[in-house]
Protein backbone atom coordinates (compact mmCIF):
# COMPACT_ATOMS: atom_id res chain seq x y z
CA UNK A 1 0.00 0.00 0.00
CA UNK A 2 1.80 3.27 -1.41
CA UNK A 3 0.07 5.51 1.01
CA UNK A 4 1.60 3.74 4.20
CA UNK A 5 5.03 3.00 2.32
CA UNK A 6 5.41 6.24 1.44
CA UNK A 7 4.81 6.93 5.76
CA UNK A 8 7.44 4.40 7.07
CA UNK A 9 10.04 5.97 4.49
CA UNK A 10 9.33 9.29 5.84
CA UNK A 11 8.44 8.91 9.96
CA UNK A 12 9.84 5.21 10.60
CA UNK A 13 12.67 5.22 12.30
CA UNK A 14 15.12 2.00 11.61
CA UNK A 15 16.77 1.03 15.08
CA UNK A 16 19.78 -1.72 15.77
CA UNK A 17 18.66 -5.14 16.50
CA UNK A 18 15.79 -4.99 13.58
CA UNK A 19 13.65 -2.82 15.27
CA UNK A 20 11.23 -0.12 13.70
CA UNK A 21 9.90 2.65 15.30
CA UNK A 22 6.45 4.00 13.88
CA UNK A 23 5.31 5.83 17.06
CA UNK A 24 4.55 8.94 15.25
CA UNK A 25 1.76 7.44 13.29
CA UNK A 26 1.30 4.04 14.02
CA UNK A 27 1.29 2.66 17.52
CA UNK A 28 1.60 5.37 20.49
CA UNK A 29 0.49 8.34 18.86
CA UNK A 30 -2.04 6.89 15.83
CA UNK A 31 -3.21 8.41 12.69
CA UNK A 32 -6.64 8.04 12.30
CA UNK A 33 -7.00 8.81 9.01
CA UNK A 34 -4.41 6.98 7.79
CA UNK A 35 -5.96 3.94 9.87
CA UNK A 36 -9.01 4.72 8.11
CA UNK A 37 -7.68 4.38 4.41
CA UNK A 38 -5.65 1.18 5.65
CA UNK A 39 -9.07 -0.35 6.61
CA UNK A 40 -10.71 0.24 3.16
CA UNK A 41 -7.85 -1.32 1.87
CA UNK A 42 -8.27 -4.41 3.95
CA UNK A 43 -12.21 -4.57 2.94
CA UNK A 44 -11.38 -4.61 -0.70
CA UNK A 45 -8.94 -7.10 -0.20
CA UNK A 46 -11.58 -9.20 1.94
CA UNK A 47 -14.30 -8.32 -0.07
CA UNK A 48 -16.73 -10.90 -0.27
CA UNK A 49 -15.20 -13.13 2.13
CA UNK A 50 -18.28 -12.79 4.75
CA UNK A 51 -16.57 -11.70 7.49
CA UNK A 52 -18.14 -10.80 10.43
CA UNK A 53 -15.80 -10.17 13.23
CA UNK A 54 -12.32 -9.02 13.56
CA UNK A 55 -9.84 -10.19 16.51
CA UNK A 56 -6.87 -8.16 17.56
CA UNK A 57 -4.06 -8.52 20.67
CA UNK A 58 -4.19 -5.59 23.08
CA UNK A 59 -2.58 -2.96 23.14
CA UNK A 60 -1.15 -1.34 19.53
CA UNK A 61 -3.68 -3.44 17.18
CA UNK A 62 -6.77 -2.38 18.48
CA UNK A 63 -6.65 1.37 16.90
CA UNK A 64 -6.33 0.01 13.65
CA UNK A 65 -8.98 -2.96 14.48
CA UNK A 66 -11.62 -0.41 15.55
CA UNK A 67 -10.91 1.89 12.45
CA UNK A 68 -11.25 -1.53 10.10
CA UNK A 69 -14.13 -2.20 12.05
CA UNK A 70 -16.11 0.93 11.06
CA UNK A 71 -15.50 0.22 7.62
CA UNK A 72 -16.42 -3.39 7.91
CA UNK A 73 -19.58 -2.82 10.02
CA UNK A 74 -18.40 -5.22 12.20
CA UNK A 75 -17.42 -5.73 16.29
CA UNK A 76 -14.20 -5.90 17.31
CA UNK A 77 -13.16 -8.51 19.83
CA UNK A 78 -9.10 -7.79 21.62
CA UNK A 79 -7.56 -10.77 23.04
CA UNK A 80 -6.23 -9.55 26.58
CA UNK A 81 -2.73 -10.22 28.01
CA UNK A 82 -3.26 -11.06 31.18
CA UNK A 83 -6.33 -12.41 33.55
CA UNK A 84 -7.84 -9.80 35.29
CA UNK A 85 -10.33 -9.44 38.07
CA UNK A 86 -13.16 -8.58 35.60
CA UNK A 87 -12.85 -11.75 33.05
CA UNK A 88 -14.77 -14.40 34.59
CA UNK A 89 -16.21 -17.70 32.78
CA UNK A 90 -14.45 -19.75 30.61
CA UNK A 91 -11.87 -18.08 28.16
CA UNK A 92 -9.79 -19.64 24.86
CA UNK A 93 -6.10 -19.28 25.72
CA UNK A 94 -2.71 -19.32 23.61
CA UNK A 95 0.86 -18.50 24.94
CA UNK A 96 2.61 -15.38 23.10
CA UNK A 97 6.59 -14.84 23.36
CA UNK A 98 6.92 -11.29 23.07
CA UNK A 99 10.52 -10.46 21.80
CA UNK A 100 9.78 -7.19 22.22
CA UNK A 101 9.15 -7.71 26.00
CA UNK A 102 11.78 -10.76 26.11
CA UNK A 103 8.79 -12.52 28.24
CA UNK A 104 6.26 -15.20 27.82
CA UNK A 105 2.49 -14.02 28.30
CA UNK A 106 -0.85 -15.86 28.31
CA UNK A 107 -3.88 -14.27 25.64
CA UNK A 108 -7.13 -15.38 26.30
CA UNK A 109 -10.49 -14.82 24.62
CA UNK A 110 -14.04 -14.62 26.59
CA UNK A 111 -15.79 -17.91 25.13
CA UNK A 112 -18.71 -15.34 24.94
CA UNK A 113 -17.67 -13.67 22.00
CA UNK A 114 -16.17 -16.25 19.42
CA UNK A 115 -17.54 -18.72 18.26
CA UNK A 116 -19.09 -21.17 15.08
CA UNK A 117 -20.89 -18.53 13.81
CA UNK A 118 -18.49 -16.00 13.27
CA UNK A 119 -15.79 -15.71 10.18
CA UNK A 120 -12.85 -13.57 11.83
CA UNK A 121 -10.08 -11.41 10.63
CA UNK A 122 -7.24 -10.96 12.39
CA UNK A 123 -5.61 -7.32 12.49
CA UNK A 124 -2.26 -6.58 14.14
CA UNK A 125 -0.12 -3.88 13.36
CA UNK A 126 3.00 -5.93 13.10
CA UNK A 127 4.58 -9.15 11.70
CA UNK A 128 7.47 -10.30 12.86
CA UNK A 129 8.25 -13.98 14.15
CA UNK A 130 4.37 -14.59 14.21
CA UNK A 131 4.13 -15.47 17.81
CA UNK A 132 0.84 -13.26 18.00
CA UNK A 133 -0.49 -14.17 15.40
CA UNK A 134 -0.19 -18.12 15.70
CA UNK A 135 -1.56 -17.50 19.40
CA UNK A 136 -4.48 -15.59 17.90
CA UNK A 137 -5.13 -17.86 15.08
CA UNK A 138 -5.10 -21.01 17.95
CA UNK A 139 -7.73 -19.32 19.63
CA UNK A 140 -9.76 -18.72 16.48
CA UNK A 141 -9.37 -22.66 16.46
CA UNK A 142 -10.56 -23.60 19.25
CA UNK A 143 -13.80 -21.15 19.34
CA UNK A 144 -14.36 -23.39 16.23
CA UNK A 145 -14.68 -19.87 14.28
CA UNK A 146 -13.58 -19.90 10.83
CA UNK A 147 -9.98 -17.68 9.93
CA UNK A 148 -10.59 -15.80 7.01
CA UNK A 149 -7.42 -14.68 7.18
CA UNK A 150 -4.97 -11.76 8.70
CA UNK A 151 -4.58 -7.97 7.99
CA UNK A 152 -1.46 -6.94 9.17
CA UNK A 153 0.47 -2.96 8.55
CA UNK A 154 4.28 -3.89 8.69
CA UNK A 155 5.47 -7.41 7.85
CA UNK A 156 8.69 -7.55 8.74
CA UNK A 157 9.52 -9.97 5.47
CA UNK A 158 13.04 -10.72 6.41
CA UNK A 159 11.61 -12.64 9.96
CA UNK A 160 9.90 -15.75 9.19
CA UNK A 161 7.08 -15.41 10.48
CA UNK A 162 4.89 -14.33 7.86
CA UNK A 163 6.29 -17.53 5.46
CA UNK A 164 5.82 -20.13 8.19
CA UNK A 165 1.67 -18.98 8.64
CA UNK A 166 1.37 -18.87 4.95
CA UNK A 167 2.91 -22.33 4.49
CA UNK A 168 0.44 -23.35 7.45
CA UNK A 169 -2.14 -22.08 5.00
CA UNK A 170 -3.00 -19.07 6.32
CA UNK A 171 -4.11 -15.90 4.58
CA UNK A 172 -1.85 -13.13 5.06
CA UNK A 173 -2.76 -9.37 3.67
CA UNK A 174 0.40 -7.05 4.79
CA UNK A 175 0.14 -3.38 3.80
CA UNK A 176 3.94 -3.00 3.43
CA UNK A 177 6.19 -5.62 3.59
CA UNK A 178 9.62 -4.64 4.81
CA UNK A 179 11.90 -7.08 3.15
CA UNK A 180 15.51 -5.12 4.24
CA UNK A 181 16.32 -2.61 6.75
CA UNK A 182 19.51 -0.56 7.75
CA UNK A 183 19.91 0.73 11.04
CA UNK A 184 23.18 3.04 10.02
CA UNK A 185 21.43 4.35 6.70
CA UNK A 186 18.31 4.34 7.72
CA UNK A 187 17.08 2.41 4.40
CA UNK A 188 14.00 0.53 4.22
CA UNK A 189 13.37 -1.58 1.31
CA UNK A 190 10.41 -2.72 0.36
CA UNK A 191 8.79 -6.27 -1.59
CA UNK A 192 6.85 -5.55 -4.40
CA UNK A 193 5.53 -8.69 -5.78
CA UNK B 1 -26.77 9.72 26.71
CA UNK B 2 -29.61 7.82 26.36
CA UNK B 3 -28.19 5.55 23.84
CA UNK B 4 -25.75 3.99 26.23
CA UNK B 5 -27.84 4.08 29.34
CA UNK B 6 -29.96 1.93 27.56
CA UNK B 7 -27.24 -0.44 26.63
CA UNK B 8 -25.89 -0.90 30.15
CA UNK B 9 -29.29 -2.06 31.33
CA UNK B 10 -29.90 -4.58 28.41
CA UNK B 11 -26.01 -5.67 28.38
CA UNK B 12 -24.13 -4.77 31.67
CA UNK B 13 -24.02 -7.28 34.70
CA UNK B 14 -23.27 -5.80 38.09
CA UNK B 15 -20.96 -8.08 40.28
CA UNK B 16 -20.11 -8.01 43.79
CA UNK B 17 -17.73 -5.50 45.38
CA UNK B 18 -19.06 -2.60 42.66
CA UNK B 19 -17.99 -4.33 39.39
CA UNK B 20 -19.64 -3.26 36.64
CA UNK B 21 -19.31 -5.92 33.56
CA UNK B 22 -19.85 -4.26 30.30
CA UNK B 23 -17.25 -6.58 28.53
CA UNK B 24 -19.97 -7.40 25.63
CA UNK B 25 -20.37 -3.93 23.91
CA UNK B 26 -17.15 -1.70 25.70
CA UNK B 27 -14.05 -3.24 26.89
CA UNK B 28 -13.46 -6.85 25.49
CA UNK B 29 -15.89 -7.15 22.54
CA UNK B 30 -16.28 -3.53 21.01
CA UNK B 31 -19.16 -2.06 19.33
CA UNK B 32 -17.64 0.13 17.35
CA UNK B 33 -21.23 1.53 16.20
CA UNK B 34 -21.90 2.31 19.19
CA UNK B 35 -18.34 3.99 20.09
CA UNK B 36 -18.99 6.42 16.88
CA UNK B 37 -22.19 7.45 18.23
CA UNK B 38 -20.39 8.38 21.67
CA UNK B 39 -17.69 10.45 19.95
CA UNK B 40 -20.24 12.27 18.05
CA UNK B 41 -21.55 13.29 21.75
CA UNK B 42 -18.44 13.79 23.03
CA UNK B 43 -17.89 16.03 19.29
CA UNK B 44 -21.39 18.16 20.45
CA UNK B 45 -20.24 18.64 24.30
CA UNK B 46 -16.94 20.05 23.30
CA UNK B 47 -17.49 21.97 20.05
CA UNK B 48 -15.72 25.01 19.49
CA UNK B 49 -13.37 23.90 22.28
CA UNK B 50 -10.13 23.87 19.57
CA UNK B 51 -9.21 20.08 20.80
CA UNK B 52 -6.42 19.28 18.15
CA UNK B 53 -5.08 16.03 20.08
CA UNK B 54 -6.99 13.03 22.11
CA UNK B 55 -4.83 11.52 24.89
CA UNK B 56 -6.06 7.97 26.18
CA UNK B 57 -4.88 4.95 28.18
CA UNK B 58 -4.54 1.63 26.72
CA UNK B 59 -5.86 -0.70 26.23
CA UNK B 60 -9.67 -0.60 27.11
CA UNK B 61 -9.69 3.59 25.90
CA UNK B 62 -7.77 2.95 22.71
CA UNK B 63 -10.69 2.23 20.80
CA UNK B 64 -13.09 4.83 22.09
CA UNK B 65 -10.66 7.16 21.64
CA UNK B 66 -9.55 6.37 18.13
CA UNK B 67 -13.36 6.39 16.32
CA UNK B 68 -14.16 9.09 18.69
CA UNK B 69 -10.60 10.82 17.25
CA UNK B 70 -12.45 9.92 13.40
CA UNK B 71 -15.24 12.63 14.66
CA UNK B 72 -12.76 15.05 15.97
CA UNK B 73 -10.32 14.90 12.72
CA UNK B 74 -7.23 14.46 15.15
CA UNK B 75 -4.57 11.79 16.00
CA UNK B 76 -4.82 9.75 19.41
CA UNK B 77 -1.78 9.55 21.67
CA UNK B 78 -2.22 6.49 23.84
CA UNK B 79 0.07 6.74 27.38
CA UNK B 80 1.71 2.77 28.17
CA UNK B 81 1.53 1.08 31.01
CA UNK B 82 4.93 -0.09 30.86
CA UNK B 83 8.47 1.18 29.55
CA UNK B 84 9.08 -1.19 26.32
CA UNK B 85 12.22 -1.55 24.56
CA UNK B 86 10.31 0.12 21.52
CA UNK B 87 10.09 3.98 23.41
CA UNK B 88 13.11 5.83 23.60
CA UNK B 89 13.94 9.38 24.36
CA UNK B 90 12.34 11.89 27.14
CA UNK B 91 8.85 10.77 28.54
CA UNK B 92 6.54 12.19 30.61
CA UNK B 93 5.11 10.03 33.55
CA UNK B 94 3.10 9.38 36.04
CA UNK B 95 2.08 6.94 38.73
CA UNK B 96 -1.36 5.34 38.62
CA UNK B 97 -2.45 2.61 40.95
CA UNK B 98 -4.88 -0.06 39.44
CA UNK B 99 -8.15 -1.25 41.75
CA UNK B 100 -8.82 -3.90 38.83
CA UNK B 101 -4.91 -5.26 38.96
CA UNK B 102 -4.21 -4.55 42.49
CA UNK B 103 -1.02 -2.54 41.18
CA UNK B 104 0.54 0.33 40.97
CA UNK B 105 2.34 1.31 37.74
CA UNK B 106 3.48 3.98 35.47
CA UNK B 107 1.98 5.50 32.68
CA UNK B 108 3.98 7.18 30.22
CA UNK B 109 3.75 9.63 27.09
CA UNK B 110 6.66 10.73 24.44
CA UNK B 111 7.28 14.24 24.73
CA UNK B 112 7.05 14.09 21.43
CA UNK B 113 3.97 13.55 20.64
CA UNK B 114 2.25 16.16 23.21
CA UNK B 115 3.10 19.93 23.69
CA UNK B 116 2.16 23.35 24.16
CA UNK B 117 0.93 23.64 21.01
CA UNK B 118 -1.87 21.11 22.00
CA UNK B 119 -5.26 21.52 23.04
CA UNK B 120 -6.20 18.05 24.46
CA UNK B 121 -9.23 16.13 25.30
CA UNK B 122 -9.01 12.82 27.48
CA UNK B 123 -11.22 9.93 26.83
CA UNK B 124 -11.41 6.82 28.54
CA UNK B 125 -13.99 4.14 29.45
CA UNK B 126 -14.65 4.79 32.89
CA UNK B 127 -13.85 6.76 36.13
CA UNK B 128 -13.95 5.61 39.39
CA UNK B 129 -11.55 6.86 41.89
CA UNK B 130 -10.29 9.00 39.29
CA UNK B 131 -6.62 7.48 39.88
CA UNK B 132 -6.11 7.34 35.71
CA UNK B 133 -7.60 10.67 34.80
CA UNK B 134 -5.31 12.33 37.38
CA UNK B 135 -2.24 10.08 35.84
CA UNK B 136 -3.61 11.32 32.68
CA UNK B 137 -4.14 15.20 33.89
CA UNK B 138 -0.75 15.00 35.21
CA UNK B 139 0.90 14.01 32.00
CA UNK B 140 -1.02 17.14 30.39
CA UNK B 141 0.11 19.47 32.72
CA UNK B 142 3.91 18.30 32.47
CA UNK B 143 3.77 18.38 28.53
CA UNK B 144 2.49 22.02 28.83
CA UNK B 145 -0.28 21.64 26.83
CA UNK B 146 -3.83 22.89 27.95
CA UNK B 147 -6.33 20.06 29.23
CA UNK B 148 -9.78 20.93 27.91
CA UNK B 149 -11.50 18.61 29.41
CA UNK B 150 -12.27 14.99 29.33
CA UNK B 151 -15.02 12.34 28.16
CA UNK B 152 -15.93 9.27 29.92
CA UNK B 153 -18.18 6.40 28.55
CA UNK B 154 -19.03 5.11 31.98
CA UNK B 155 -18.74 7.21 35.77
CA UNK B 156 -19.04 5.42 38.80
CA UNK B 157 -20.86 8.51 40.57
CA UNK B 158 -20.74 6.83 43.83
CA UNK B 159 -17.21 6.64 43.67
CA UNK B 160 -15.47 10.09 44.64
CA UNK B 161 -13.00 10.58 41.53
CA UNK B 162 -15.44 12.59 39.38
CA UNK B 163 -16.29 15.05 42.29
CA UNK B 164 -12.67 15.26 43.74
CA UNK B 165 -11.32 16.03 39.89
CA UNK B 166 -14.42 18.52 38.89
CA UNK B 167 -13.68 20.48 42.66
CA UNK B 168 -9.89 21.17 40.89
CA UNK B 169 -11.33 22.56 37.93
CA UNK B 170 -11.50 20.03 35.50
CA UNK B 171 -14.49 19.45 32.59
CA UNK B 172 -15.39 15.86 32.58
CA UNK B 173 -18.22 14.97 30.85
CA UNK B 174 -19.38 11.53 31.12
CA UNK B 175 -22.07 9.98 28.76
CA UNK B 176 -23.84 7.62 31.51
CA UNK B 177 -23.14 8.31 35.21
CA UNK B 178 -24.50 5.48 37.78
CA UNK B 179 -25.68 7.10 40.80
CA UNK B 180 -26.02 2.89 42.73
CA UNK B 181 -25.62 -0.50 41.25
CA UNK B 182 -27.67 -3.51 43.22
CA UNK B 183 -25.46 -6.97 42.60
CA UNK B 184 -28.18 -9.05 44.03
CA UNK B 185 -31.06 -7.14 42.14
CA UNK B 186 -28.86 -6.21 38.71
CA UNK B 187 -30.41 -2.58 39.31
CA UNK B 188 -28.51 -0.05 38.18
CA UNK B 189 -29.47 3.60 38.57
CA UNK B 190 -28.05 6.76 36.80
CA UNK B 191 -27.87 10.22 36.98
CA UNK B 192 -29.87 12.68 35.74
CA UNK B 193 -28.88 16.43 36.61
Amino acid sequence: MELLEQRILKDGVVKAGNVLKVDSFLNHCMDVKLFQEMGKEFARLYEGAGINKILTIESSGIGIACITAMVFDVPVVYAKKTITLNIDGEVYGAKVHSFTHQADYTVIVSQKFLGPEDRVLIIDDFLANGCALEGLSDIVRQSGAELIGAGIAIEKGFQEGGRLLREKGLRIESLAIIDSMNSETGEIEFRHE
